[in-house]
């Protein structure tokens, strides 16, 4: 399997030399592109469109035509893991997803299993349709959710802003919450695996809800099980090392503790300051992030601005010891829905420029 | 003015020595009490509990009939300022707040005032309607919104979340937002001044949308107004030192920062190691927090052992260099309406007790 052609993400989420500072953006197929919505308008629904891989490598394929974007990432969602082994997801008009069969009592915890992965067979199609679709473009990124995140869904049933039943579960019967989270540890890895092995050349886990967490309860119930599944990943695949991207919303409290758990790249949001954290972590792994996505409202001067500020926070990736930081640019969450396309142009633009210029300064 | 009887509060936050941590909880007077639901009834309203000096006393005494908690907190809301300022604040049922005349373009900026003190004399009324019935017993907190999470409501004009209005202003127009601010801060500082000439005597600024903001963006567009208004505040009333609390939701990447801004405490949520922030601010300001609020939906010896965690995690008060730490025990956050009232009653009992023989111990 070679390399893409355009190999900057990779080599910057190993900490190689890099001319450039790669960047691609969390949610970068989405309901911002008029294109995505009038495919997602074909294919009736969120996951109509999940779970047909054409329909996949269609919207994953399409930030890539109007962008110069480093990477593309495969179109899914963290749900697919908890919806195979049964907990029925559906997605509502208007509203965000739904369980029809949460977690709330001993029996359901019980009777959790990993699920078979030909359920997710969708996904691994999916997977191999963009890598031929790429034909070696640009890399291409796995993701799944993290075990906590995924418990947050699948014991709340759906959203929540005080994740009051996930968090009753956590404090009064660990020993449920424990299960819930190690069953979707070996989930999450098998997913994973199975990406790498259909192509994906790079893999992602979001820690969307770790943030949510108490400092001590983040440690036991979130980074445990991000580091078991790290640890249980392909790091090579086909000869060709395999980044593994760890995001943890709210993250920054943890980061060196995060920045331990085994993976190659710990995802920021825009709370954190790249420079100080670069320090912390003393680039023994590379950092993505973390523009705020609210940052693309504002007019494309603006824009340009704010991404020469966030790679000026992180510094040449080049160290006075011969070492190489590495920094992929992203925002520090999703493209927001309401992001004006032709923004998205210029931090594209600013980021490749600057960052070219950054190099030559030092 | 004489001291209260039970000074322990006050002398926590100046980092005096105390025979044990005390403890208040945010919005302890609130919907988790049966009490509070009946005078809210009688009331018909949030804003007419809010608006009526005796209604605002009964419930603010509720919770320490209830239980021994070492300081009162004025009932009220962040945007009383706002709303006096004219822009029309309601509270739909079953809804959060919302404004009539939301600031949404430059003329609505340019009109904007530091409201006349005289429309918010109800508030101060309440102050000292609360003081004659504490009578002493235990201080009566004061409070704010900080002019950044004002400004978030009032540009928003409810709740949000993705502050898509108030940050493109930030980005796009960071003149219209830095007098929005200013205004905020000025109105603020006069508001909570005049709050302490009524009897408040400690207060407390909350920063409660601060962590939404980026690294570089919180330090300009709020902290920089918090730590005006900390400025302009009065430190001192009839003889009585007056502590000033700052509390940013989220606010932990910038825990120095914010110590730095002349508060004598710094409020921190439950993502804080309590230990590690101690060590990072080096005793120079108090800390209070942080316990996750989702702790008391456990059963109480889970309460009382995760109470016990937070404690321990502080340490004892009592430096070996001689000088003192403070920790006011509180919540991370405000207390949730689903709480079971007796949990309360066995987390004040844990943080009295433990707190007792932790200074035994040392």
């Amino acid at each position: 399997m070679p390399r893409p052609r355009n190999d900057t993400f990779l080599r910057a989420c190993l900490r190689e030399p890099t001319d450039y500072t790669p960047l691609w953006l969390m949610r970068q197929a989405g309901r911002y592109l008029p294109e995505y919505n009038a495919t997602r308008a074909r294919a009736g629904s969120f996951m109509g469109l999940a779970t047909n891989p054409d329909y996949a490598t269609e919207v994953t394929l399409q930030p890539l035509a109007r962008y110069a974007l480093d990477a593309a990432i495969l179109f899914s969602d963290i749900l697919t893991v908890p919806d195979a082994m049964g907990l029925g997801l559906t997605f509502a008009a208007g509203e965000g997803p739904r369980f029809a069969s949460p977690l709330r009592d001993e029996a359901a915890v019980a009777a959790l299993r990993v699920p078979d992965l030909e359920r997710l067979r969708y996904v691994f199609d999916a997977v191999r349709s963009i890598r031929r679709a790429l034909a070696d473009s640009v890399p291409l990124i796995g993701f799944a959710g993290s075990p906590w995140t995924l418990a947050c869904y699948m014991v709340e049933g759906a959203g929540s802003d005080d994740y009051r039943l996930v968090k009753s579960m956590l404090y009064a019967r660990p020993d449920l919450m424990h299960r819930i989270l190690e069953v979707n540890a070996q989930a999450v890895a098998a997913y994973l695996n199975a990406q790498i092995a259909a192509g994906a050349q790079a893999v992602m886990l979001f820690d969307s809800w770790g943030g949510v967490l108490a400092d001590g309860a983040f440690q036991r119930f979130s980074l445990e099980y991000t580091r078991r599944v790290v640890h249980a990943l392909m790091r090579e695949h086909e000869g060709e090392r395999v980044p593994c991207i760890v995001f943890t919303k709210g993250g920054a409290p943890w980061l060196e503790e995060i920045a331990a758990c085994g993976a190659d790249v710990v995802g920021l949001d825009w709370t954190a300051n790249l420079g100080r954290a670069r320090q912390r972590v003393d680039d023994r792994v590379a950092l993505q992030g973390n523009l705020d996505p609210a940052v693309l409202f504002a007019p494309p001067t603006v824009v340009a601005a704010q991404a020469r500020a966030v790679l000026d926070g992180f510094g040449s990736p080049r160290r006075a010891d011969g070492r190489w930081g590495g920094h992929v640019f992203n925002l520090g969450h999703g493209i927001n829905q309401h992001t004006p396309p032709e923004h998205v142009t210029a931090l594209v633009e600013a980021v490749h420029a600057h960052s070219r210029a950054l190099r030559r300064a030092t």
